[in-house]
Order: structure tokens, then sequence, then C-alpha cells
């Protein structure tokens, strides 16, 4: 990603092992977020190229000599962030705390996935190995472990969706549908959809959404609390990132209720200090923990409960990536598979 | 209260009886809140004044025909807000959310507790008579129920104090104060105050403060790492409600820590929109739900294992009220009880 608006596909130098707890990774299918639309939208150009794409289902190429729990053959997980596994932040389920956290694709030391192979810090801690002969038709939905389902995931425990409350989603793209897929299996019984894109809406239904909400910014607050008696959501998932985003979701939500934020904030301060004191109302979120997420989730995209894969709607190859953001970007899409 | 600066003490008409389910309460103690200061130090000249005080102990003078469960003579906690006992938010313990909430002494329709007497909308719900035959020494810790322990309490909970996380408590105010009794009462074993008054920290010292931060800003926040290993403070009580202490709050936090912020905030939008974001902290917090937290703190006052009544430096009657406020303005009293 050169700047907004221009990516190109470039050859580099082979990625290979630094570290000893490194493992190298050929990527079997990887994907477009996004938030990787936010550059796409708005690096300036002169800078640094950015290597982009932070999720991945990939195959183990090499390991580090300190590398214990994979083999060369493994098919993997690749989250969109590094962690070690074995720091205090790891053992608690917040691997995006850990001590020696990095992100991939956004820039700084770390490779992005949107590429042939991709070098892996702290393999051990990062990776998680699929068990063998996974159904090559459950490709998409275990890609989207390693990032919007286990996000969707996040911003549905943190906003504590569960039986007898009621959910909100703000945000139709692939992580407000995953999070009420998440929502959906945490035990919520109505679910509203906060979005305005007849395709997106109508697998947004699929999933298990109740009741979707089209307007936008009060009056959108209006007839959420149209839907809810009155109240409120208990339960209010923020997956797009923008103060109006914000904004909304605290007028959205329930006294007592939980906001989770998963959309990357670009805002530096979070609207609605005053009515979400009076209202008591609990804003959380941040990245998405989705390392210790995958093993909860896992089993029901194996046994077909859940399938986040749905959201991919285009699949390239590597030379068509820039035209896939461009995709994105325009709303034709909903995500992107890139299959190198 | 007329205007920042000028608290007068008037004869008005004698408060009464106005619907079926009210009671009459005459004033046994009141009290000065740290929130009060807010109009003392800011309200403009040339509005209406404002009948003050929303904290108190009362003794029943008359109830309305529906008060089922109050009786001439009982005495009575009173709540800073009614609450009617039955919706469905008093049913989930957020009275402070009632359908029929109301706020006493800020100026709205309901009367202020700095008086003689006043009327108390849903008695039933809002009073909360105390066993009989109380000590009378115990009256300063039962009146701080009526607010600042129960909201210490509020912060505490929400930040999810207890053993092994550690708790750190801004604002060495009276609400403060009771913030570190009520994270010792849950557990906590480290306890930090931030604070710079040297009767308050000795106060603080003796209800569980463990470690002192004295420093402001960006100080402060180096020096609470120092003191929690480098990773901040799993519990952050904010008890001042300043753009500053906020951010402040934001910074000690470790990630996957929690805020409850119970002081009455003074800003339009939550500084540290990112840090919070990145390191995944919760902000909640809000007008505490005193009326619900009562009797989960009324044994261990009665019992003498809790002693809240110790923030109270100096005992007024009505007409000592002005000089009461000047005092805590002057941060020459931590808080002021009022006794008729």
């Amino acid at each position: 990603m050169y700047a907004a608006g221009d990516v190109r596909i470039e050859n580099i130098p082979d990625a290979g092992l630094r570290d000893p707890t490194d493992a190298l990774i050929r990527v079997a299918r990887a994907c477009i977020c996004g938030s990787d639309l936010w550059p796409y939208n708005l690096k300036k150009p002169g800078g640094s190229p950015q290597r982009m794409g932070h999720e991945a289902i990939g195959i183990v190429e090499a390991v580090g000599s300190e590398v214990s729990t994979l083999k060369v053959g493994n098919v993997v997980v690749m989250p969109f962030a590094c962690s070690d596994g074995t720091c205090t932040f790891c053992h608690e389920g917040l691997n995006t705390a850990c001590v020696h956290v990095g992100f991939f694709g956004n820039g700084d030391e770390l490779d992005g996935a949107q590429a042939e192979a991709l070098r892996i810090p702290y393999a051990d801690g990062t990776l998680f190995a699929l068990p063998a002969g996974a159904d090559d038709t459950l490709m998409p939905s275990l890609l989207t472990l390693a990032d919007v389902m286990g996000t969707g995931h996040h911003a549905a425990i943190v906003s504590g969706a569960g039986p007898g409350r009621i959910a909100a989603v703000i945000g139709d793209g692939a992580v407000g549908l995953c999070g009420v897929i998440a929502a959906k299996r945490l035990g919520s019984e109505q679910i509203i959809i906060l979005g305005r894109h007849d395709d997106r809406i109508a697998l947004a239904r699929k999933f298990g959404a109740t009741d979707v909400v089209s307007e936008r910014g009060d009056a959108a607050v209006a007839r959420v609390m149209e839907v809810t008696g009155g109240f409120g959501a208990h339960s209010v998932l923020e997956c797009v990132g923008t103060e109006q985003a914000m904004a909304t979701a605290v007028g959205i939500a329930r006294p007592g209720g939980a906001i989770g934020r998963v959309g990357v904030p670009h805002y530096q301060a979070i609207p609605g200090s005053l009515p979400a004191f009076f209202k008591n109302v609990f804003v959380g979120g941040g990245p998405a923990p989705v390392r210790a997420y995958i093993a909860d989730l896992l089993p029901d995209v194996l046994e077909g409960r859940i399938e986040p894969g749905l959201v991919f709607d285009r699949e390239v190859g590597l030379e068509g990536v820039p035209d896939g953001y461009r995709a994105m970007h325009d709303r034709e899409s909903i995500k992107v598979m890139v299959k190198p």
C-alpha cells in the first residue's frame, strides 16, 4: 500500500526464519479487512509503503529451533497479532496485550499476509494448529477465526451479550455480521442490526438478526428505542470505529448496559461522556484476543453450527488484491478472500 | 444556593405530603457533598436559587396512604435519589435509572436535605429503615450510606476491585476515601491512593491504602507504573470528575483493567479513546445505586468492620452550613456533617 487508493503487488525478498521462536508459513488463504480500508482511504503519499494483510490460514514450511508445538506441514490459523503465549496477559487470555505483541501488516516491523509467505514471531504462542483433514469447504469460516469472527465475538463478550439481553450491532461489515453470529451464539434472542446495505442485511438476517434499523444518528436512536420497548439495548456491539457510530452506541445503550467497541476508533475522545455516565453504561473493547478465542469457536465452525465464512463474497489471487480493495471500498463486496 | 459562593439559610414553607406514596422526614443528620462544590464554584448569579443537600438520616414524621413499609418514628437512610422500588431498573439493582428517579437538592423539583425536613417521593422504594436502637455513635457512618460510602463502593464494584487485583483510587475526597474502604472490603491487597492532602492521605492509610501517589498528570502515571510492576492498576476508582482525572485513570489502567468513574464528569467526551481501546480497558460507572447497596454495606457498619463516618471532620448546625461549604472548598474540612 503506497498511499490511499494505491495498492501494488511487488516482489520482495523471500520471507525466512530470523529468531529461534519463528515459524515460516506459506499462505493458503488470506483476506482484506475492513480495517485495511482506513489506510486505503487515508494513507498519505510519500511515506514508506506498507505491507498489508493480517489474517491468514497458512501451512508451516519451517520452524526455528525453539518452536516446540508446531511441525512442518501443520495447517494453522494466523491471528492478526503475534503473542508469546507465556506472559501474564496471554495467560489471562488478553493476547493482544502480550508484552511481545506485534501486529501483522500494519506498516511496522512485521510482514503482511496478503503475500505468498511470511515470518511468524513467537510461533508457538501465535499460531493455532488446526486438526488434520479439515474440509476445504470450511476454509472460509476457519479463516475468519484469524480476525473478524473473533473480533465480532469480542464485541459480544465485552458487551455482555446473552440470554435475556437485547443486542444491537452497529455496522454491517464483516465484523458486524460476525457480531450477529456471536450474539446469537451466546444466547441473545433479539438482535438488532444497524446498517443499510441490502446484501449485508440479508446476511445479517440469515445469521440471526431479528430487527433492522437503517436510519442514522438521532433517527437511529429513536428507532432502536421503539423496537426495544423504550429503554434501548443491553449489549451494543460497535463495529465501525467512527465518532458518529460511537455516539449512536451510547444513545441506544440501555441504562446499565454495555458497549463493546471493536472498530478501530478514529476519534480522540469517546463521545457521550454525560449520557454514558448518567445511564451507568460500560464502554469496553479493543483489539480482540482472537488467539484466545479460537479454541472456543473452532468446534462450532468444524461442526457447522456457525458459518462466518459466508461473509466472503469474492475470491481473488494476489494479482486481484488491488481490485479487491476497490470492491470493498465501493461496497461491491463485503469481504474479499485472497488465494495466493 | 443563590450563586457560586453564595449560600443562605432561609425559611421556606413547611414540607408536607403531596402524593399518597410520599413520606415526610425530619432531618436528624445531613451533610455537604463534594458534588455540592460544583455549583458552589460554578453557579451563575441570577438564576433560581437551588435547595441543597441530598444525603440524610431522617425520622419519619408522616406517611401517605399508599406507603406500606414505613411507620412514623422509623429512622431511615435517605439516598441521594428517589426510586420507586418496583420498576425493571430497581429490580435490577440500578435504582438511579428508575423510571421515576429524581435527585434531591439538585435544583429540580425535589427538596434538599440541608434543611429541617423534606418530602420523600416513593418512600417505600426510596428510604431504607434502619434497625431500631442503632447506636448514636454510628450515625456518621450510617449517614455515609446515603451517598459517599455507596458511591465509593460503586466505583469499586464497577472497576472489579477484589483479590489479586491492584486498585488505584483517584481523589482523596470523601468518595475517594470511601473507595479505599470499599476496595479493601472487597479484597484488594494493594490499594494506591492518588491525592496530596496530608490529613486525607492519613485517613486513606487508616482505611487500607498501601501506596500514596501525590504527583499529577504524566508524573502520576509514571509513579503508578513504578509501584505496580510496570503494568498499572486492574481497578481504577475515578472519584473526581475532571477531564484530567479521567485521562490519568486511562493512563494508569492495566491492559484488561476497568475504570469505575463516580465523580460527576465535567467533560463532554471521555479522554484517551485510543489508549483505552488498545489496552482493552473498560470505562464504567455513573450515579451509584446506593439504595441497592445499603443492605449489603449495613452489617459491616453496624458491626464496626468499616467506619466510613471518619470522613466527617466537622459538625455544624443549619446556620453553619454556609461556612461549611467554605471550609470544604478551602480543603479545611474533608466533609461536613449538618445537625439541624
